[in-house]
């Protein structure tokens, strides 16, 4: 049975030609419409989109009393696939203990612990979490088994919630190659690699990740960096970056020079970076994940200078249990407003139409899309930041 | 029929007694209990406090299933009763107009026009969405009525939904008196305090505010404030000050002297004024509104220096239509511990024993107390603030 939407007191679309003339700020690129409806078929496509004056009939319709609509959140940078508890390293980090990637190993250590079925049970339990904020799609990466059969146990799990999997075993350089990098690097890139992209059609991962940060001795330079991603590369996946987040470092570079589909973090950056991911434009995404400054009392990076340096700015929430233990996009949403200069309609726009072109999609809503929707509790996507931590929005069920 | 919670890991009772003798931090502060259980009466009241493996029978009986309770959220300080919507103005302010307090009026307007219905409605659903967060306990102020027919009407209306109301005539200066201001004070002090406190039993408020900030010119000075004041305090109301928000002024230091019961807001401090928090500690509690800061990007008050001074520190929403459209007290405990120097223990305590007391109230978990809890899908209190943004904590309804 065909759906109509109707009490949609504001519809983003993120196609300015659907734009209903109004003149607020965000028109031009959410591509507002007003007093809208959609209609979405039985197998959960959208069939029309418009002024509700305009709507045609369908064999069921639904109120939804006067809320915005926008589409679905899109998070592109997640580490859902994990075990154990770190509350206590974040309650001594906000009393002065320095993050530098080592608490990475406590995850590690429990992650290899537990069971298929517990950490089956803790990664759905994350997708729900993030789907009841709004968030329709997940990226998820690997990146606490670290070894052969633990990464690709990771990369199984995280499969079975979304298709976008991205392989992350050089996350950080394990303690037990902590005396000999260059062969961790050789498994990476050489069995762990070959076991994960076996065959393209059935390849466990669509990307592949690496934490590139000379600033920490647990994590990748850039020679090492290099090795992964071109491996990577010639394993047909997608690239993506950690890159320039605790200084300034060649990841962002890097990630530009090898067209990955984005580099995450980018706080510290050169004018040489900026131009770099300016001219990278169309292909390479700069993903900016702020609940990892409010989480680590780390400075946010300038998302206003990007943005008014040409560069595609998304935003995503890199949950994970060490540097950022929040899944909520309206709290990356608010953070990105008050810490980091976007407009409310750039922080939306880059938690959804730039996030989602990092992993490849599309995420407008116009016929023949799937009505990946999310329902504001508010009259209009402004509220997302005006209402920091209040849970008001949630994925729209169809 | 009495209930038997059990499956609690974590229990904060807010009674240094009770704790259990482990040794993470707060448990001086918060008296926590591991594996704990409790018993509450069919009317709401609690029975029993204690380790599971010591807890009585009961009735009936319900397994939290590992998660942490705590004392509900006592919100202090809250400006429920609007109607009308100011996006757009904190959008703008986002993109650098400054907060100087004229946006009340267009708050006051939209108020006024309100049928009592929709303001009833309004309220009750602010009310229902602090209690979903975990907030079982909320105060409310009057003052976008400032006439003396809606400013009765607000304060009916708040006392449908709490006990806690406060007169807040003394918000702003409203337009029509903006030539003759004394007459504004006069009227507050007059007919409006005599028609809220007609009569000890049946008045409206429990205590009268004032918006004490000569940064403004649509608050109130030193002299008008203490005018108020003292009128309040006559007519048998306990005293709460809005205190040094924007600027340095004398609202602290009346609060203080005139034996308030909370002064808010507390950003511009000198030494005199913490001197005097400090010594007026047992009687005037500072309290802190974070995210009125988050929502007007504007410096945070420094809760570690009041709490080392020896200061009762509260944690309040400040939910209003201007400066804090969040009603999110998780939201205020993760601002203060990321922007404030306070620790996850002393924010949750701030926001229940603390908030608790500056309205007169005990919130402690201990028998004979009613049972106003809220419970955490998580092991502990620290998962307040680590899993910020993430609705994780719920009033529990026994």
């Amino acid at each position: 049975m065909s759906l109509l939407l109707t009490g949609i007191a504001e519809l983003t679309t993120n196609d300015p030609a659907r734009a209903d003339g109004h003149t607020d700020p965000g028109d031009g690129l959410l591509g507002i419409v007003r007093d809208a409806a959609l209609v979405v078929s039985a197998d959960g496509v959208i069939e029309w989109v418009g002024p509700v004056a305009e709507a045609p009939d369908a064999d069921d319709r639904r109120d939804l009393g006067g809320r915005a609509v926008i589409p679905g959140f899109v998070d592109s940078h997640t580490h859902l696939v994990f075990a154990g508890d770190r509350s206590a390293e974040f309650a001594a980090r906000m009393t002065g203990t320095p993050y530098d990637g080592g608490g990475i190993a406590v995850s590690v250590a429990a992650t290899r612990a537990a069971s298929d079925d517990e950490l089956r049970a803790l990664v759905a339990a994350r997708v729900a979490e993030m789907r009841a904020q709004g968030t329709t799609t997940v990226e998820i990466k690997s990146g606490y088994g670290l070894t052969l059969e633990d990464e690709l146990r990771s990369l199984r799990i995280a499969r079975e919630l979304t298709p976008h999997t991205t392989f992350l075993g050089a996350h950080v350089v394990p303690r037990e190659y902590a005396s000999d990098r260059a062969a961790y690097v050789d498994l990476v890139t050489g069995p762990m690699l070959a076991a994960v992209a076996a065959d393209g059609a059935t390849s466990l991962a669509e990307s592949i990740d690496v934490f590139c940060e000379p600033h920490s001795a647990h994590a990748f330079d850039g020679d090492e960096a290099r090795a992964v991603l071109e491996a990577g590369r010639a394993a047909g996946l997608a690239l993506r970056v950690h890159g320039n987040q605790l200084g300034h470092g060649p990841g962002v570079r890097l990630a530009c020079e090898l067209g990955a589909r984005s580099v995450d973090h980018c706080t510290f950056l050169d004018d040489a970076d900026v131009e770099a991911l300016a001219a990278a434009r169309g292909t390479t995404v700069a993903t900016l994940l702020p609940g990892v400054e409010f989480s680590t009392r780390s400075p946010y990076p300038d998302a206003r200078h990007l943005i008014d340096a040409g560069v595609d700015v998304a935003i995503a929430s890199d949950c994970n249990p060490g540097t950022c233990y929040s899944s909520s996009i309206p709290f990356a949403v608010a953070l990105a407003v008050r810490e980091m200069g976007m407009t409310p309609a750039e922080a939306l726009h880059a938690a959804t139409a730039v996030s989602a072109r990092s992993l490849g999609l599309d995420r407008r809503i116009a016929p023949g899309q799937p009505a990946q929707l999310a329902v504001i509790d508010a009259p209009s996507h402004l509220h997302l930041a005006y209402r920091a931590g209040v849970p008001i929005v949630r994925a729209l069920d169809v």
